[in-house]
């Protein structure tokens, strides 16, 4: 099985630990191909740079599936773009929130997702309701930069840390989402401890990608997610003329 | 008091009709800035094209913003882009499905909004639970393209009337909201011809926008609507960093 | 344009207030007619005062629109008899909490009313829920009597204040909504003092009435604000009877 | 046990249909004090009629109340005043749509309401959301005047049939709820006729109205019910005074 | 009338509480006949006992009504079995918590449910939800094992006591239901001693069977309460075979 | 990889088509180790056979934990027993509703679930509101005996076909669950005939057991899922006590 994942920011670095992590838990004969949008902003942090993400993360989509990806992960906690690559695909696409809420439903009856910035918030609470889970699930954010999570001298972990204690004690969440792909490498250490479920987005995804490509299922083309229709597109983004993209 | 209007797909002719559909309803003293997009779809048909028009839509809006504008409508009836352009700017933005929704919502417990295409109506019916009507608001798709409604040999406006009759037998719809913004001009004679309220989302958001201007209220910045954090933007859209476009 | 601005309780200088704040956001040209009701409660607080304030703003309703009113705003925030009026009524009728809601909508993902009295916290909630913005809009109140904010030796407005306070930290409100209206004249000074949009619903309503009458919108007739079957009425509301009062 | 039966509107004979469906359930030893609403509409049908049956009702039940009735029912389909005559009495005060679906509620899981006018549907719906019952419970509405019940040379009951075959047919309903206090003396006939459980909202309230007695309870005055506030009201309204009503 | 009031745990002294608490509020000539489960847990605690208790309580329930019970009460506040037992049975079926929650409904606008376990806390919110009472309706647990209910040694009921005492101050409730059959002998001095309304729910299930009893109803059996299919039950289970057991 | 594969009705041959649905989808090296129940009743219709299912789901479910198995799949389609199964496993356990059901989410915004008989389909959407996706997922039943499935001379497949048909028209679905692990067999032929995704809950469920696996997640064991308590069971379920089991 051939799964794409596009980290729709710019930051190759962050790419790296997300590949890693879906790699870890690929299975056996699943090969994950990495992708970094090639235009955009370094890091997502809120709607701006959320929407200026899609253009470069549909353009990967595009190369990814005619290189013969067979599922696509979105690797950016606020599921960028993810109706546009629906729209677009052939292949099913997958959300990294998404995934993780779905996989949370699994093993817990509530969960919180602890998430980067403060104003991340509202906006995952919003993916939550669409993903049928408000009710079940919190959102905390701990107020710290994206990139921050690579820098070994903040205090992010810290400040991740205490809020994940807060969504324990106060939430009585039951499980852990990292609502960052950054967050990735830090799964294994928080289960330990504290003791819960803890659920990256990445991993979760690609055993979801795994899980459509085996069952034969993709994205329903019948309503929404038809095939874009052929047109004219003009200016900067005139080369994203869906027939010229496809 | 000044409206910027912008058209977010490339369409001139279609600014024309919400321009002047605008102006109609326009108080005394109101001046509207009509801005079309200068790059992307020609027409905004579905989440591909929907996705593809905001950094146009965004563009438009950072001009417009320097020039004076003391609020912003976003004239398609997807409400393209809205949440990206509520960060960027400092003015108020009014989507035209949002204000048209908003204002059925003082007149009538129960209406139906009529669409162009089949693929529009599951979005459409999204927006109207983001906007708590729910319940409330049934969503209808005449099966149209969005540009015919400028064609006078195409049978659009025919099946548009006959959607607006099945809405309200079958839905007991007590008003009909005009779910393109290229059907502006119609508003009128539909209303004569059906006896109930019509209501095109255009002129509902000039209304929506000379009061939030006349109240002097605009978004509030504290959370999700925060000002874009300045960073980095890399490749074709490298011009898109908030910085430079703010 | 003549909008018709109804106070349901007896107590004149409410009425004032309101008016004030209602003709400072009027446009040129708007033409605000105060009235106040002859019959029932000095003051709304509670389900008992709202049901006997009903008949007295009818009255005042039916009179305003012999008058030549184009639209009504029923200025107390409990929406008093909102749906009867706009059975009876062949103009829009708007109600202050409604036109308050709606508008914050527009600025705000969360926001949060403050009110006066305890027993007119739920109410409220019902409102909102009626609105559509449940989940988005939190309600406090003060604790404090309606008419001590006409009191300046009270500590109402103290109170108010503190109340606002919380509703910033614990909501995490990003706008805050007067839930009365006599805190009508307190508007500006909130918002400068606490740097977020304050929004009162009376000023919220006189917009929300010129758009609609700008827009040649009225309330729907066909469903549940038919207006009134013509039947005898006895006793004291004799003179109620639909035929006599219209 | 005294159970005081109020009929919100004037008409003599519909407070005696309604009477006698409530002896007819009533246990051994609880006596039915039936009165009559002196002031206001001869029938209720839609919000304008309702808002103006309220004063009636509350004056009948301050005096039922002094007179030692132990509970309250409000005999009116739409529940007339329900929330102001709770925060007046110190009694149980039950409406017979709320203790209809309640009642419904233990025996089905699917059920409708067939009422009487078109425009009383969208009423109802909002009552059946506020007790809960919305994705269980429909309603429909006969298309008849409420008076006509009464008249044997009407067509009602036989559109009132035809109403309930709907019912049956394509809302799956399991069980039919009366909608009108005027159909009480059907419910057995109909209960035979179409083989389903049969609800009147009269019977089911004198059963809860027994039950809350039985149970020592009444309705919590801590919040939204609390006692009104002694207040001036003026004009036709002054007798009104909560001070002098109690 | 006969109501069958069945222990669903096999613990005799538990039913004992449990009709006292009946008998206490059962009208002139209701005859209460008390049945313990013969198989199964001693107490029922979360999910596993929950199951393991059904066939017990269905056991029971088939013989109570072949000895002429008119009505069911499950005597258990998880409402153990409910959906299964009103297929089975042909008389009315009624949850303990069921009916403290409509019962409270007719007098609160908020109220909390204080339980024992902590585990039982998210099982009791599920029913809540399903009895229509999300938003109005709270879930505390005390944090007690069910049967240091009965032991007067253990702390168990000052426990009870500063959790009602959380509800009424953080909750705003404005009444308290017990949430376990064994609190009922505790409802009236917690009435006295919290000065709100107290809500036991085998003294409001006795009414609520009564109420189906008087008005000649019991569940609709069209759906998914239709009788049992006949058919082959093998193994340990072999005698439950529905034409077996009926 | 062991998945337990758990039939909880007693009719071998049904396992049979639901171990080999599971294994054709399965994983290289993921065994699947199918068990029967050994006690209760041969198909499970509607929810008194559900309830008597569950101890004999339990018991497998004992027994294939202790030989190793790393994850349960409860075979039937009312995810019979799953709250008391995950209450009592450390390991994962997944119900075929509830995969099918997330599975579905990933690849259309609206689908229909077919299921056997009429009396399971509001048990259905209760599962379906419980997993979320009210408002996206109808249910639909052909009418027909669960174990005609297996009836080459029964209708029961021309029935499911001419279901399927109505969901694509009337519900506008965009994909089929197909509603009862008796139907396993026929999802490849279904999705070729109608030319969308038709998701089998049986192997949906093989692959969400394989995720958790790989993830290394399990239930949440913190609240309502903690291990039953030690305690004693009496009569004809003493062998069911926790500590018994385990």
């Amino acid at each position: 099985m051939r799964i794409l994942l596009i980290n729709p920011n710019t930051t190759e670095s962050m790419t790296m630990t997300a590949a890693k992590a879906a790699r870890e838990v690929a299975a056996t004969g699943t090969e994950v191909l990495a992708r970094t949008s090639r235009m955009g902003p370094v890091s997502i942090e809120g709607y701006y740079d959320e929407a200026l993400a899609v253009p470069g993360l549909l353009q990967e989509l595009a190369v990814g599936q005619k290189e013969g990806a067979e599922a696509a992960i979105i690797a950016c906690f606020d599921d960028t773009g993810l109706d546009a690559a629906r729209a677009l695909a052939t292949i099913p696409v997958i959300g990294i929130c998404e995934a993780a809420v779905a996989t949370a439903c699994f093993i817990a009856q509530r969960f919180t997702i602890v998430t980067t910035m403060k104003r991340s918030r509202l906006p995952l609470e919003h993916l939550v309701h669409r993903y049928g889970a408000t009710g079940r699930c919190k959102v905390r954010a701990a107020d710290i930069p994206v990139l921050s999570l690579e820098d070994p001298a903040s205090n992010a972990r810290d400040r991740l840390r205490s809020e994940i204690r807060l969504a324990l004690q106060e939430d009585k969440a039951e499980a852990i989402i990292l609502g960052c792909a950054g967050m990735a490498d830090l799964t294994r250490e928080l289960r330990l401890e504290f003791g819960v479920p803890v659920i990256d987005g990445v991993a979760a995804a690609v055993k979801q990608a795994e899980a459509l490509i085996s069952l034969g299922l993709s994205t329903a083309k019948s309503n929404a997610y038809a095939l874009p229709v052929e047109k004219e597109y003009v200016g900067l983004l005139s080369a994203f003329a869906p027939q010229a993209l496809r």
